[in-house]
């Protein structure tokens, strides 16, 4: 269903409009994919945007840095932002719509509808992070409404809110398809992430260590270990001596997210750590 | 676009069959229109079905006694139910389908994400029943991904869920309309409620007295009185000479519900009131 004749890519910045050209597609009987996004494009979010441009006929990116889903003393100011160099990129990439709201279209003054999801959003970065993912579920309900997709794709590396976002998507029964796409991650295996500019040299040479304590996690659990406390400890140690300040490192069931007292079945192990001042995730998923 | 041939009415029962016959309908190009009730029906709700069906390609109500809107101390065992007259009352209304799923379909187990709304939900009804709109915003918002209408429509008796839900829909960017119809009444003025059946003879009798203590306010308001308390007051004395026990009696503006100090613009008088164990509630709109 592509055209063949090269076609610019649209940057809408106004919800009805966006509304209507989906509807529009869908009318047409056209698949949307669609992948949304705080900008400040790297190459993770690219693959993002080639699963959604390759199943779909018409792919839709969103770059919004939403401010619902950062604490009163986090990053929203100083969250890097790149729009020109974004719409190249996602030029180059054959993307067909871009959209690209501002704060006011997404949140009108008297604003007063939030989505959360209980349990799920207790525990790893929702408890460093009170209302992060109610911030997160409502801006993406809202462009689930305006971008009407079939599927929408979204990153491992975020693990906890791939799983956050499939639960709404199941409790509210919107009908749309939820891919999650692997980690990608530099050479040295440091996970991308828009905040990795943030590092200093040393910081973003010391950060690697998240990868590696992750991957000495796997060799134990492959080895026979199956105490958590034990694998948590030694993780733990690895990354201190690196200068890693830990803010959680976990090991729980992939349904509700709750700490294992024995790693069985499908684990998530994943942990936020502070290099300086910046917080980096990162996290595996295994079948034991 | 109504077909002459005479079909009958659908029952369905699972959300992907609702849904599938939803989106053929969308594809064909067709509208829908959409009452979500729960159950018990009478004039009052007959009244929104032809509303809807009047407007619409295809008509669809849905039945579900939701039980996130009740409170742990409310009526949702008692509440009054009796599906088969139902159906009667909704084919004779020529209705295409009724969405009747059980509370397993609506609710699984693990079922984790609420819809809430701010401000608005916080006095009148939201006061004396807390998580009441939380409960309605949310299987309303379930109701909408699942029968995809282009509009709902709600009675004016129910005036603070009909703004709830209205703000639901701008705040979340769903494409549908909702549209409130006027409150139908008993002959003696009496608002219709499913839970009216509740009423001992005499309680069925004083009971009227609430339309009368509204259209007593709209004469003062109309002879030139702005002072809400001393509106508040006579409707007051009023209702409590007919043994109506008072959960609240409010007048607020239309907006964001809040209690005005002096009556102007457009505002809603709305009011709770016992009789018997009773809870019963009526409002009026007026624009000063």
């Amino acid at each position: 269903m592509k055209s063949i004749v090269l076609r610019k890519m649209k940057v809408v910045r106004k919800i009805k409009r966006m509304q209507s050209i989906a509807w529009e597609a869908k009318r047409k009987g056209k698949t949307i994919g669609f992948v949304p996004t705080m900008g400040y494009l790297h190459e993770g979010h690219l693959n993002l945007v080639r699963i959604a441009r390759k199943r779909s006929d018409l792919s839709v990116v969103s770059i919004f840095v939403n401010p619902l889903q950062f604490g009163p003393k986090e990053d929203f100011k100083e969250y890097p932002r790149d729009i020109n160099r974004d719409k190249k990129l996602l030029e180059r990439e054959k993307v067909d719509i871009l959209f690209y709201p501002d704060e006011k279209e997404m949140y009108p003054d008297d604003f007063a509808t939030y989505i959360k999801i209980e349990r799920l959003t207790e525990g790893l970065c929702g408890r460093s992070r009170p209302g992060h993912f109610q911030g997160v579920a409502t801006v993406v309900g809202k462009l689930f409404n305006i971008v009407m997709p079939d599927f929408a794709v979204f990153g491992q590396k975020d693990a906890q809110q791939a799983l956050v976002i499939k639960r709404m998507v199941r409790d509210l029964n919107l009908p749309i398809k939820i891919i999650v796409a692997p980690t990608v991650r530099e050479k040295d295996g440091l996970a991308m992430s828009s905040r990795n500019i943030y590092l200093a040299p040393n910081e973003r040479k010391e950060a690697t260590v998240l990868y590696h304590s992750l991957m000495m996690a796997r060799e134990m659990i492959k080895k026979g270990e199956r105490n958590p406390s034990l694998i948590i400890g030694k993780m733990r140690e690895m990354i201190e001596e690196k200068n890693g300040k830990i803010d959680y490192i976990s090991i729980v069931d992939t349904k509700e997210l709750r700490d294992l007292d024995l790693i069985k079945g499908e684990v998530l192990i994943a942990l936020a750590v502070y290099f300086g001042k910046t917080r980096l995730i990162d996290n595996i998923i295994l079948k034991v």
